[in-house]
């Protein structure tokens, strides 16, 4: 009986899931193939699609449904398939029915204008025009706080969106532990004299090679391109249609090699995530990734830890100098891990390298909360901006363009979504010096090519198992310990005491 | 009140297009971009979606509107855009709701089966494995025909599906004569001593430069390429997914020119006609392309009377010349067009020529009637399109893979599609020859690279009106006359008369 209410809910899920493989399928498409003029008749497809979509999410039938194998035994193991399934469900269900249809509808439409406003405020570097609606957007997602509700803080519901169950009292004491002891060694690294040569990247890389030397990495540490494929975008992005359909983009500078090579890395690392969830589980919870710092721990760590290591390049820098010939014949290795691994404070995110980053999005992360549960003052906000930027990275934006208003999220009333980047690089290096005491020496296997004990290990810990576990029972699971800051802090100075003759 | 249910009429039809356009992205991405292994997923995607357009087709609630609109002033006149509307899609959904769940199911099932049968059995020249299959199909289709039902045969039901109003005696009449004309012809240049030196054509053409020049040309044939795009298959086809996106697909030979240069005129052809529909209309009926053999006369006329004329290539020989001067410095003019119109009786309908192509249809259309309305015995298929061969080409198959088995239509259960490439080439001569009464001296035109007026001319006579007038009318409000074979056999009498040196 229940077991039939079960496979009514699950193929409830599968058909879900199916519509929403389409979108993904008309997004991909839009974004690197659809020809201009298609794009109005493009938008309304995936509203069609998305509004269907959300009307199944919201179905009283699969409330219905979920309400009566609440007590039974499929559900009482809340980590096993079944369980997995029927908790995660709810909890998606109970969410999208709290907030008002209204709310809703007043959040998309903020969100379409506020992105245009946004444009134009970042072009014109006039953060006025842009505060009444960021102001419109902070109150009602104040409001969607208060309709799903929280424990602790407002913030806490943004941020379950997408850290499902994490809190802000725990990323707080985590990001300011990091914040704490980066700040220090990112000062330490801007007054070292010894400097990466950063001209070699700058040379003439050509893009087909780029594209075939991206390509064999990808290959290398693991996408699978029978079921993927990589195409040409703006802006980098990895996304999947369907459980053997996994396509990743990147964007090519001829005369900047790690634009290409490390967002194909990137993007990689969550298409490997993707094409490592099971098949069989498509459109269920334990087939669906687990939270979007979990997402980014994979893709963080291909980028860096092992695409930005020494041993990664002892096994690919003579393919790269057979590759590239006219940029890096006489070029030394230890010269070109060096300039891939350049650190220094600068203003904008997106070109921020591995160590400082994270002190981006953790100022990021404090303004957040102070909007949202402190009610700073809109006004106020890129003053503090400035402030925490002196604070951290000991630089000063020269305008709000290249300061408050860099990033898109808050425009698309995306905010509690900064604090995953972070988290995904703190999940990378605690998975990842796991990883090394599991099935290592690491950096022996990368120094013969091998990635495949590192990416069994991925497979088996953290991709297979779905949204079987909460992130943070999973990180407890498989490492034995609470998330830390210190595998990262530990890694970055390793890293990077030898590079920069620190102290 | 009538324009309130008009209104829901519209929208549902709208929203069923919607649904389709989608489904025609996912067809298009399988055939062009999609990774191998995702085949499976792609599969389910596209049934799910074909099974909800199939459900709105058949809507009752439709049935009710329609039902409510029959009366109206709306539908007093059949041609106005309201008119055309209604009587076109009552005509769908009595059709479609005629033929029970069941059959429409079975023929599905049959289809694919058939299509697997059909794949061995022309691989092992094995007519007799795929006969069964082929028997249960003929039988289905008549059973269709007779649920949907027919005034003179059962064979009118069928082509009604894919020409919608024309009718086997009237095909037939017109065909009949064509083929009493066109069998001399054809015989007549199979004698000449007079042969185009092929090996011009067989020579190296980079394939980059291929996709710049046939790019170039549908560009000045007028495909727009900000509402389209040109990518690589094995088969090439146009397909649109949406009233601003139409796409054309080819595939390349370095060492054959026409195989991609004539297939993308064929295709911009086809995709010039879908640009051509009122993208206001698009998703009901005005905004609806007519009929295959209208579609088809579109393709056939700018890959043929235009691609391939001798005025054409006065514009377009010295830039020919420039994009592949290995293969065409030190060629004349006429003997590059000779080989472009190289004419000769052949086996395989898919590789023959302009004037050839007719006689493989006309056979076809022949045995189909037979099949169905005379009751001729599968077993006795093979032997009956041997005799054809020779009675009209010529030429005798040296087996079933290369004579009755080399056409997957009917392995697909589609019966009566022939017809409608050769009412193309019918409908496409005598378009072309009304054209140029109208605005010529197209040949004029032509070779100062004018491809606008006929483009105009075509766009108000034949694109804009979509569905408003049956094909038969559509032909004599525009040319004045009934359908016939005059102009397409003056046409091609006309080019082979010279070329071929004919009496």
């Amino acid at each position: 009986m229940s077991q039939a209410t079960f496979d009514k809910v699950c193929e409830h899920a599968r058909e879900t899931a199916m519509l929403r493989s389409v979108t993904e399928l008309l997004e991909w498409d839009e974004r690197t193939k659809m020809p201009p003029a298609a794009g109005e008749y493009r938008a309304e497809q995936i509203t069609y699609l998305s509004s269907k979509t959300h009307q199944r999410h919201t179905d009283p039938q699969l409330g219905a449904w979920l309400n009566e194998l609440a007590e039974t035994d499929l559900a009482a193991d809340p980590n096993s398939d079944a369980g997995a399934t029927i908790r995660q469900m709810r909890r998606e269900y109970d969410k999208l029915t709290k907030v008002p249809q209204r709310l809703v509808e007043e959040l998309t439409r903020l969100s379409v204008l506020g992105q245009q406003a946004w444009v134009e405020a970042r072009k014109n570097d006039d953060f006025a025009a842009f505060s009444p609606l960021l102001e419109k957007i902070v109150k009602l997602k104040r409001e969607q706080a208060d309709a799903v509700g929280y424990e602790e803080c407002c913030y806490d519901a943004l941020l379950d969106d997408y850290e499902p169950g994490e809190t802000t009292k725990n990323v707080t004491a985590v990001l300011e532990g990091l914040r704490k002891d980066l700040v220090p060694l990112v000062a330490a690294i801007a007054e070292s004299s010894k400097k990466p040569d950063m001209e070699i990247l700058k040379r003439t890389y050509p893009i087909p090679a780029q594209e075939e030397f991206g390509t064999q990495a990808a290959k290398a540490i693991g996408f699978e391109f029978n079921r993927g494929r990589l195409d040409v975008t703006h802006h980098p992005f990895c996304c999947g249609m369907g459980p053997n359909d996994t396509r990743l983009t990147t964007r090519y500078d001829e005369n900047f090699f790690p634009s290409s090579f490390f967002s194909i890395l990137h993007e990689a690392g969550h298409g490997i995530y993707d094409q490592g969830l099971r098949t069989e589980q498509f459109g269920l919870p334990p087939g669906m990734y687990l939270s979007l710092g979990i997402h980014e721990s994979q893709s963080r760590m291909w980028e860096n830890m092992v695409g930005r290591s020494e041993t990664f390049w002892q096994h690919f820098f003579s393919p790269a100098q057979a590759t590239f010939p006219d940029a890096l014949t006489g070029v030394s290795r230890d010269d070109f891990y060096f300039a891939i691994n350049d650190v220094r404070p600068s203003l904008i995110r997106v070109e921020a390298d591995e160590a400082t980053y994270n002190l981006h999005i953790i100022i990021r992360f404090e303004l957040e909360q102070a909007l949202i549960n402190d009610g700073l003052a809109i006004a106020d906000l890129p003053d503090a901006w400035n402030q925490k930027y002196r604070d951290y990275l000991g630089i000063e934006p020269p305008n709000d363009a290249d300061g408050v208003l860099q990033d898109v999220h808050w425009s698309a009333a995306l905010i509690g979504y900064f604090p995953t980047y972070a988290l995904g690089n703190l999940y990378s290096a605690q998975f990842f010096a796991q990883a090394g005491q599991d099935v290592g020496p690491l950096d022996e296997q990368f120094a013969r090519g091998q990635f495949t004990p590192l990416l069994d290990w991925l497979r088996e810990k953290i991709h297979s198992p779905g949204q079987r576990y909460p992130a943070n029972d999973l990180i407890a699971n498989v490492t034995g310990k609470p998330l830390s800051h210190q595998p990262l802090i530990g890694y970055l100075r390793a890293k990077y005491t030898p590079l920069y003759n620190l102290g």
